[in-house]
């Protein structure tokens, strides 16, 4: 009943159980293809594997209704993927590694095409807003302190101060995005089984998946998703400020901006609500606790959590979804803005000095301009 | 994927999609019967609504998606509902209320469904607990403290303990069930349309629904769910502790207990995880997160929220799944639990005393005895 | 320079370190009191135990200090305190007792004395809310959904609301404060040295202190703290709507109340600042995080716990401190609250109903009524 | 009590009242200094200020308790700074500025000395690490998954895992630091008195703290104060990953590690338990619901918020402190640590693949030394 308040069709489609599926097998799939490349596995044997790692030919609620008995959908996922290679090529699968190298790496996939998702809504988001900062650089607002007014600001200074939010919360998640690391050590994250050739295989997996490769496996290392975490917590920040001040600036007795597709009421049908800015604030709130739930993963029992590093599979699910959900609906509030900006000149009662204005917003378009992929 | 893993089928099935669109129409059903006992509604036109209020007849998952308009699944369905009665009863529909009454009831019925499925893995723990504790009341065993041995205690003892803490977790979740209310108070909670019939309708939709009827509305009073997100967090804690105790006892190097049906491993055919106890412990590291949302989620703005209102249907049927989860996998854990008592007893050195020990262990089994329905 | 923000100065100084060794103390001095009532320590033995059992002889900051190599100020309390009774009762010193017994009873004797503290602010915010329930339940106020306005309520309902949110969560607080136990069990919970005088004693000590004595101890088996912070989570939540709704309702564009003795601005003079009502929110928003902390250290690692144990005292000190600010600033808040009641009928346009309304209000005050004790 | 258990002394005076009183007296002195600058403020003007910028002529803890009234102790420090400079001056005195511009400051300055100081000592776990994985890079360990005996690894690598965790951490924070920037920008952040003048004014005060000068105010952009709650969860995560695997390595089952400083039990004078490491847990136990709580504050209402800015100072206070000492407590624990090697290669079975472990230690060492100032 939730999904399209709490998550984007795109974001849901890249976390569903078939996405994961479907990453866990590209694993497999590169897994083989780089141990031929590195001369330990015979090419035939590479490409049988290759040519089974196909999503069609797996189930994936069935795989996770097994997954319970090992606490690892790799394990049912590996018997069904050996029984469909040729037997002499199955000695060859998931070759030195470990559940965890896979569930990490595909989890690694997943995120970074979500946070590619996200971003591209962040960075709309980031243009609505360099508009509305430009047009509105000389619209007189008064500030508003403990929610009293104070002096006047600019609605323009405003929506700069809004973009500059969300651009760095931008750059943050484009740091912890391209930072999200291969995972490949086996068992206990020494190549126990490969030794040196172990790390030429990494080498070799990392660049078929476009992964940085860790200077040592990252089994019991979770800063990746710490960071990756708190980057989509900062995102919720940025998103939640705006919402914030829309839904403050909708009152009717402010009525300084509205949303332009504003929601109904069940009971009131002449009221207007600011939904989408609602549904910002609803995805937003989640955020802290999950990231709170992230790190508090992060110490792991010796080689590999019992429970911990299980938690962080529906977690991360959970916050790459709200968080793209909040960037849809933000782009959504601001897409459709009704900016009022006679009434915020008549209630300021003064301009704001020109020149700092003027300056302050410069310099956040000019660096959001710098920074536009 | 993770299904499985993190639900039920009996919640999952009692949480989905459908079970909310079921709940919602329960509610208006009720509350056009409701409607006709205190003869605000002409019975025909109250048969009608509820001939009209049958899941079948409607798409949660389109409803969902129109949902996003006004931040609530309530609009859209009224729309439909209203289509799909006679012209002349479409008046009648959903009388007196708002949105929020619709959300709230049909979240109080789903988690008063959603407990009673938990509490009945919950009293079965107890009860393999009970036996547990009965069996190994004499069977000493090393008392740890700081994961050092420090003096004995009995497995029977302990296993009381646990019992105790389960029995504790299921009396504040019955509480917590039973005082999750009945919501209906009109778009201010003041029976704004009906006045005094207002109070009245209330009461006979509670009957019919089998609600408590609070003092008066509780759109800004969050504390209900509260109560109910504190209970599912203390029962996560009562399962996470027997869970981290198994996975410890379950070691290579202590091995007094062991999981029967223990988990095998992708790379290390011969390794056997505690595989269960895991689970339950990736379940209950999620929950204390969503409990601060939920509890974070109570500061109301004036009469209803913008966000704080609509995070408390995800995150509540997340924390009612994991909980479900978590008390399934320790119902499996123990359900198949191996206790080497000799190992045990050869470790301890010498027994406890055993009145104490007696008497401690009496006492819990005597109170479970007493307590189970 | 937080103190006063962060806390009141009765409840800071029954939670600071001289409280903690004063607490600590206590329970020696009841423990070897009970173990004469017992005839487990000789009376001489026992009286001289009280008799050096007095806090001035101590030093809090040191034994701080020292507690850092054992992780628990009690193993230094219990050097200093040996020293200072005749060596020939220094062994009835701690009888039977495990540090954890004496930390979380004082825990509790703690936690008790600043619930009463709490409770004792609380019931006179809820006397400030009856009479402005009682008061204004003729003003009619518009009410508002996601902040925009919606239809009339009256003030009256609505400090009703508030009300009965404080009374229930003053009920959940009086429950949990009530049910926090002696803790008393010996080194793994199981009365290892005494046997079943174990329990004998425990009864002793129990009923000299004041405490519930639990079916068996509690050291692994943290629902009571949990209870504890779920309740004061409520304390919070209540508190936060209540002030929530007074920033929003002071806001220049609304202007329906004020706090009377409001805050100035270091740079806006004229400017009068909802300083209170911020302050309650200030508190309430870390409450939350706290009570998470809270909710994960329950599963405790065997018979003691390697850290989640230790991490209680200053989390449960820091949410005690909390909500005793929150409740002494809404008080405050309360307690000079000015209400345009003039104001609030004209926009409100019309009356909401009065039969409901008084009936809701009656309702709410009856109850507060038959609660006060 | 527990000030030396959750705290560092250093780290403890860093962030006292009288440290906070101290910067912002550090910041006031410093704003009418870069006022004289740039030519806003007379020399002579400017000398007097400063030198009534002196901690010893204020008391903090009065100071603290009249900040209740406008809910910053700025408004206070004020009036008393004026009162103390001559009159002529009194009116340079905070030009331009805005309590939270003097607040954010204090807590830049504060937050990175505080940092500076939990650098010093992971760096030295850093060390000690380095040291531990050079010396042990050949001794096998068998490598625990789930908690149950996998294959070997060796203990060298495993100090390099923690060392790898710890080092980037420390990177984390680094960057966190340097990121915490200058706040000055008037009531609502436009410099609404001084015009063009403000950023000029910005850039010289910036220049005198050391503080980078951000694209604008940040009143209402709270990412750095997300990215250094963030930073310290890594910290966090590293460190009780290292605390985890000590207490675990230590059990008497295990014995392959022991702190060498082992504390005692108040119950059992033979037991040694590893009571440092127990700290770090308590300390990092406690990170992951504050840092929630600061993600959670990023939302502010309008140019200032009520309640979630002034729930910064304690959250980050104590954030700050936690994580100095759990820094401290996990370097007394490695310096101190004893590893009995025998133990690990006999268990261990056979020797892990020599070429990948002394890659991977290689490696880590080898960055360690390249980061290491």
């Amino acid at each position: 009943m939730f999904d399209a308040m709490f998550c984007t069709p795109a974001v849901l489609s890249a976390t569903d159980a078939d996405a994961w599926l479907r990453e866990m097998l590209r694993v497999e799939a590169a897994l083989a293809r780089a141990g031929a490349t590195v001369g330990l596995i015979p090419a035939d044997d590479a490409a049988s594997i290759g040519s089974a790692c196909v999503p069609e030919l797996f189930d994936a609620a069935e795989l996770g209704a097994r997954a319970v008995a090992s606490a690892t959908p790799v394990v049912p996922l590996l018997l069904d993927l050996r029984a469909r290679v040729p037997q002499a090529s199955a000695r060859f699968v998931h070759l030195g590694a470990t559940s965890q190298d896979v569930m990490d790496t595909a989890l690694v996939l997943i995120a970074r095409r979500c946070a590619d998702l996200i971003l591209g809504d962040l960075w709309a988001v980031g243009d609505l807003l360099a508009d509305l900062a430009d047009r509105h650089r000389g619209t007189a607002q008064i500030g508003r302190t403990l929610l009293r007014q104070a002096v006047p600001t600019s609605f323009g200074v405003v929506c700069a101060g809004w973009l500059a939010g969300v651009d760095e919360a931008v750059a943050g998640l484009v740091r912890a995005r391209g930072r999200l690391p291969l995972q490949y050590g086996g068992p206990v994250g020494v190549h126990d089984t490969l030794g040196a050739a172990g790390p030429r295989l990494a080498e070799a997996l990392g660049e078929l998946l476009g992964l940085p490769v860790p200077t040592l496996p990252w089994h019991t290392r979770r800063g990746p998703l710490a960071e990756l975490g708190a980057a989509l917590g900062a995102v919720g920040g940025a998103l939640a400020t705006i919402a914030t001040a829309i839904v403050l600036l909708s009152q009717d007795e402010v009525a300084e901006v509205a949303e332009g597709a504003a929601g109904v009421s069940s009971a009131m049908p002449h009221k207007r609500n600011p939904a989408r800015s609602a549904l910002v604030l609803a995805c937003t709130h989640q955020i802290p606790g999950l990231v709170a739930t992230v790190l508090a993963s992060q110490p792991v029992e010796l080689q590999r959590s019992a429970g911990r590093w299980q938690a962080e599979w529906p977690t991360l699910t959970t916050l790459l979804r709200l968080t793209a959900a909040a960037a849809g609906h933000a782009r959504a509030a601001l897409g459709s803005l009704r900016v009022d900006a006679e009434r915020m000149i008549t209630t300021a009662g003064r301009p704001v000095l020109p020149e700092a204005a003027d300056l302050l917003v410069d310099r956040v378009l000019e660096e959001h301009r710098a920074a536009r992929p």
